[in-house]
């Protein structure tokens, strides 16, 4: 066998196991029985170390280097690069390490799951601190550039995305949206329309069908924090959630399609290699902030939305709902911000979070830090960490350095949206009818196909002509400040 | 790190990559979309593979040896006696039949669910023939005793059961059975009551309900045909199935839950290791029939399952119940067959896949040899082969070897039933009450802890006092064939 169809071996039984993973993953959130959730933390642990062992094998480097002295074609030339890169990176971590790590990060999920119905921060802590420490050995392994654990967390979810860069960007948007802000203080949103639950399955599953979510390669279910996961690139899974009334469950329906039409719209030559995935978080979430913020929220979708509301059997005008989507006021929670000020709720979460790896900030301060940082960024008191730093499962779950992402995307998806309008015209008389199909295939040239040949940064320039900007997202949300 | 305690490390990786091969497996049947099936062949595949790699590996070879010297208790003794059998055997197969094998299974599993609903046989026969092709060549790899590539497989299912000890039992058995049919010819099974699916959806949940299935640690689904997965002592998935009136969801997942309480009840000691699954699957099917035929069954249960039923909306009597799940009247499908002449197709299944790998059966002869079969077994015409030779999943899953345990678990219910009946007492009064207590313990006990300590023989004989004999399934039958 030619030593790059060995290569080709491995990584396709790399992304098998992937794919295993996540599908224990998908199956733990959305399937699986409470008390099954011992054994899958196990299960998980012993399945990523056995990835992890077959990853960082001696004979992958000695592939590599027969193959660094090889011309080889554009494509398994990318596949050579990452792998080089992904194989270095996986051998500074030890196995121990990455089973640990696995098995904290299950448990850490099942304590906040039951701590925050309780709002019940002191039981959750134990849980979090072990994640922190092993965040931040982790990141201590990879941090070869001696830039710090934070920085290599960053390059985990992000590879090439500098935290200084993140930070100055960040630091322009907070001040230009507290700018924005204050220009309307005192601002209420309009009150969401009521939409019984049931309204709300009906609407969601028609405006998804619409744009081709069906039933023979895709599942749509319910979890507590609505994620997207792909077993293969015609086996996707979409999760949202419903609350009595609000429109969240549309929003976050759209969101968790943007993610998961990224991945379908992979060049289908890349499937099974290294390549066969989005490039980075930032780039995921430039795809489903694109959905959720230029599409749902465009006025003209509105229409669509209300038209598949009434179906339903909700009462509710496209103006009605275009207004309550885009209305901006301060709110306590992340998933369910308006558009504006989402991105200041990133901007508090990348401090925290970059201050509990730096040692700076200890769990048991995460309560009364966040609490500060949403009087200073939001003008908030929070009434419980329920509704604070126990919101969002990310921590729980391990994952640090992924949050600056939501924001990033935000960015990327404003940037890409104005390429896209640049490209093939306004959108508006196309999406009044529910038309998405110039979006899509405008994405899946410019954006989808590359998979994780390009990174963000690279990709940004090529698929909009300029690196990560802030500019074009408060061109999107001046209008919503007015 | 001690020898046995290197050996146990690896038997627990073991556990656990079988647990997420029973999820995915559980998955594509359950949950999967149907564009799904090629990626999870493929994934299904390398998982296989991974587990065998890690099963064969030569350092197992050399822990063996070296315990094979030692002063052991009687658990480890019996982890390292389980330990060497399997890892010879699993030494006998190469990786890459592994693999094909696994990967055929899906195909075979996806080809058939398509095939039987359009009532194609043409259509899966090449499915179905690399199957068949795939188990002879397996068989022959574990043939170690020159007895045939079918006594190989079934010892896959059933380790130190003689295909020739099957053979006489079945032949006593199809002759007993014969005679008891014939006294009643022009026989017809009571119509089964009326039950919207609903009403079935409610009582099999209440009624499950009352034996223990709590949603903390169950799930019970639907799939085309019932079956029980477990991914933890904690994690148990059902499913049955439901028809437009009919009995066969109740007593489906009456079945299901003998399944699933066998696995439940395993010594907790011997979780994560080689011994703490069920030994056999004649063991499981006892558990499985016994929970279908002896309480399902059971005049005294029916007034129990009549309630539910009645509670949940149906007009139906204990007696109408009971006269209906005893009925005899020979049927064209196993699963909804009587529970006299359940056994006769059985019979007929082991003949014909025992023909199939021995060669003398060619694939494209099946459909005929069945209806031939079926007419001399029980005096049927079978009208298509959707309800002939593709009525069941087990050969395109490639499981062949399997068919025997079904008959040789409904013998040994009886004998366990016998058994529980001498030493607890009739058991009427407490089922009337729908009280399983002392049954479940009874199981637990005898039967459930022992996991693989014991082969099906001498579990037969340790809880029943006697080998496996066709007597007391004979006195159970013999009062329905009145």
């Amino acid at each position: 066998m030619r030593t790059i169809e060995k290569l080709r071996g491995r990584l396709g039984e790399l992304c098998d196991l992937a794919a295993l993973e996540m599908l224990a993953s998908w199956d733990q959130l959305v399937m699986m029985p409470e008390q099954g959730a011992p054994a899958r933390g196990r299960q998980l642990g012993t399945l990523a170390r056995v990835a992890h062992e077959r990853a960082i094998a001696p004979e992958i480097g000695a592939w590599l280097e027969e193959l660094g002295e090889r011309e080889l074609d554009p494509l398994d030339a990318d596949i050579v690069r990452l792998a080089r890169r992904d194989w270095q990176r996986a051998r500074r971590v030890p196995p121990e390490l990455t089973a640990e790590r696995s098995q904290a990060q299950v448990e850490g999920q099942e304590r906040w799951r039951v701590a925050r119905e309780r709002d019940d921060f002191a039981s959750f802590a134990p849980a979090l601190r072990r994640n922190v420490e092993l965040a931040r050995a982790y990141g201590a392994c990879l941090d070869e550039e001696g830039a710090g654990a934070y920085q290599a967390l960053v390059y985990d979810y992000d590879y090439g995305l500098q935290v200084g860069d993140i930070a100055r960007l960040f630091s322009e948007l907070s001040a230009s949206l507290s700018a924005l802000l204050a220009d309307g203080s005192g601002r209420r949103r309009p009150p969401e329309p009521a939409l019984p639950v049931e309204v709300q399955r009906r609407a969601v599953e028609s405006t998804l069908g619409r744009i081709g979510v069906e039933r023979k390669s895709w599942r749509v279910d319910v979890s507590a924090h609505p994620f997207t996961a792909w077993m293969g690139r015609r086996d996707t899974r979409m999760t949202t959630r419903y609350e009595e009334a609000g429109l969240e469950s549309l929003l976050s329906a759209l969101h968790e399609y943007g993610h998961a039409l990224y991945e379908r719209q992979i060049d289908p030559a890349l499937e099974g290699t290294n390549l066969g995935t989005g490039t980075s978080m930032s780039a995921h979430e430039s795809q489903s902030k694109l959905w959720e913020n230029h599409v749902a929220r465009h006025p003209a979708f509105a229409r669509v939305l209300a038209a598949e509301l009434r179906a339903a059997g909700a009462e509710v005008t496209p103006e009605e709902l275009h207004g309550s989507m885009v209305g901006v006021e301060p709110t306590l929670v992340r998933v369910s911000a308006d558009p504006l000020t989402y991105p200041l709720h990133i901007v508090l979460r990348f401090e925290l979070e970059r201050a509990m790896i730096e040692g700076s900030l200890a769990v048991e301060d995460l309560p009364g830090a966040w609490q500060d940082g949403m009087r200073r960024l939001l003008g908030l008191e929070v009434p419980s960490d329920a509704l604070g730093c126990m919101q969002d499962i990310h921590w729980s779950a391990g994952s640090f350095g992924y949050f600056p992402s939501y924001a990033i995307g935000c960015l990327l998806a404003a940037a890409l949206w104005e390429a896209i309008e640049r490209d093939t015209g306004r959108r508006a008389e196309d999406l009044e009818r529910g038309e998405v199909g110039p979006i899509q295939a405008w994405l899946g040239e410019r954006v989808h196909r590359y998979g994780r040949r390009l990174d963000t940064v690279p990709l940004a320039e090529a698929a909009t002509g300029a690196g990560l900007q802030v500019d074009p997202f408060l061109r999107y949300v001046e209008p919503f400040a007015a």
